[in-house]
This record gives structure tokens, C-alpha cells and sequence, in this order.
């Protein structure tokens, strides 16, 4: 069986924001017990990652390093139809995941401790994303 | 229910080839409405991305920031058994995807408006890359 | 039908750790002969990869690039409470993977010739590492 669900999220510009509990909420409702819960972003600007959930300075830190790995408004870009942080959101999403498949276990996400799943937007105005989440037993 | 399919997609050298009609037939074939698919490459100097599939500059781009990270002939490389482009094209392949998983939807990849399913081959020659496309439902 | 199965692998500090050969006897057990193999691990400081299984070179490489990309102890990483490869742990788990879809063909993990499954250890010191291999039917 495969059920799936999705909902848009607000992001309010560059940053990570904490899904977890939404997609949990996606695994609750469909009464699996043992299956697999693959999440899927539909944008090139934003990507998903699973990322240590206890120190907020790890996401911060992210992000200083992503800045100097795929700068905004590097002059190396020939793309930046939508201003600098075009490219680098891009470049960004592509070395991050666009999916994540998590096992579920007695009816939960089940994650390691300090596992937290984030949706990373990459641009730096607030945007409206859309996450899918496919659960399968 | 699980259905698989591959094909042998050849590739020019380096640089991306728009694969999402071939992995679009491939769901479409399965008579599957909704559903995931998994699409997955046996090689480990070619990979996997979802990219803005608009502005061919985006991809053009990519070359460049990945010539940048991850350069040919770096002499800190000790592996260059097939060339300056060997162990580039693998640093490229694991900072990428093997494996991608796209929501299926009404008998179609849910994908973003701007998202396009690109194989990328990490080598500066021709190759044949094996594609394995899986959907379930 | 999906099957579940997990087991702690013991990492001697940083470095690759062949586990093909343990998820394969996992997708073994399940007597599963075609379909979907996802591998997944339960922390944000350690890694799966799909990588040249031939030559050791090529992983020894890659820690290469790994320190120069995202460097132990860099003065601008906020986060060290676990010491200078705390941080640099979290970066380069998340720019290689947490989960990885593989088909399953004939009874078997359906890699190809050079591709090998590695848990990538990020931080110096040994530790204990939760992998879950879920294959569906």
C-alpha cells in the first residue's frame, strides 16, 4: 500500500525549517506500522536534509560554509535571472537531496536521536514550498 | 507492487542529459497512478540530479562551480588510473545522487514545474550508463 | 510487502566501511527477488555512499577532498562541542547521503561492477552506528 500526502511550506527566506513533526503527522494518519516514508521537495531552490536537531549554531554553520562553497552573486555565474542568490540556491540544492527515505517503525519516523529532517530554503525571500510524503508498507 | 524497468542511456561526455520523458514512459508503462519512483544509476562517475530544466545556463553553471570543488588533475589526487577526469568524476558522483525518489501522481512523476531529472556524466568521454527505474505502488 | 532489519556497525574513527556484503544478506534473508533495497543510517555525523569498490585510493581521496571542503577545527564553525570534527562531521553528512534506494534483481542488490556500499565515518574517533535496510515487494 502507498498513501501519500502534501502540504506547502512558508518558508521565511534563507534557513532551515523543522519538518519533522509534520511529516510524522503524515506517518500517523496513515496508520502504518512498519513501511518506508519518502519525502519529496518540488523546487531547484530549496533541498532536505537530515541534520543534528539539538544545537541551532549547526544549521547557522551550514550556512557559513554553504556561502563560502556557492556564493551568492559570484561573478562565475551566468545565471541570476532572479537576483544572486539564484545560481547558489541551485548549486545548493543539487549538492543537498531533493528526497529522503526514512524507515517507519511502530507507526514513527524512525530517527536517531538528534536526527531532525529540515527543509533548507535556499533563497533569500520567503517562498511557498511544496513537500509530498509517501509512506509504504 | 513493485516494477521495474532499465535502458542504457549513451552519453556525449561530461555534462547533464534530460532523462525525465524516458523515466516518465517508463512510469507510464507500469499503468501505475500513484506511487513512488525510484530512479537509480550502476556507476559511480555519472549521477543523479533534479535540476531547473528552463535555463540550460543552470547545468552550464554546475560544470563550472563542480570544475572549482572538484577539479581534474588536482595533485593532491593519488587515484588518476583513467585519466585527469577519474577521481573528480567520483568526488562529483557522492556529493550527488545514486538514487532519486519522485512522487507518483495520477500516473505521472510529480514533479515542480522547473524540476527536470538529469543524469550526469562526470567523465569527459562518451560512456553507456545503465538506469534502472522502479516504481511502486 | 516491506521487511525491515537494522544492526549497529562499529566504525574505527574516520573512514569508509564496506557494507555492501551486510545489506546484501539482509535483502538475502527477506527471500525478496525483485524490488526496492533502502539503506539508511540513524546519525548526522557519519554517511552512506555508493563508491568505486576497485582501488582503496579512491575513498583515501576523497577524505583528501573532504578536508579541504569542510576542514576540521575552521575558526568559522560556531558548533565544537564535541571537538574540531564535530562540525565538519555534520557538513559532510549532509552533503552525501542518509538514505540510498538500490533495485533488487534476482535476489540481489542490483549494483553495478564498481559500485560498493560504504558507511562513511565522519568523525576521528570509533563509534556505533544504527543502519536499517528496508526492502519492499
Amino acid at each position: 500500500m502507498v498513501v501519500s500526502e502534501n502540504w506547502t511550506e512558508a518558508t521565511p527566506g534563507r534557513g532551515t525549517v523543522d519538518i519533522t513533526l509534520t511529516a510524522q503527522a503524515v506517518v500517523a494518519r496513515t496508520d502504518v506500522v512498519e513501511g518506508l516514508c519518502t519525502v519529496f521537495v518540488h523546487h531547484t531552490s530549496c533541498s532536505l536534509i537530515l541534520c543534528e536537531n539539538a544545537d541551532p549554531a549547526v544549521r547557522r554553520d551550514l550556512e557559513t560554509w554553504a556561502a563560502r562553497v556557492a556564493p551568492d552573486g559570484d561573478p562565475a555565474w551566468e545565471h541570476s535571472s532572479e537576483g544572486p542568490d539564484d545560481m547558489s540556491a541551485h548549486i545548493r540544492s543539487v549538492i543537498t537531496q531533493p528526497s529522503i527515505s526514512i524507515p517507519v517503525r511502530s507507526g514513527r519516523l524512525d530517527l536517531g536521536t538528534w536526527q531532525g529532517l529540515y527543509l533548507w530554503e535556499h533563497r533569500e525571500g520567503p517562498h511557498r514550498r511544496k513537500v509530498t510524503v509517501t509512506v509504504i508498507d
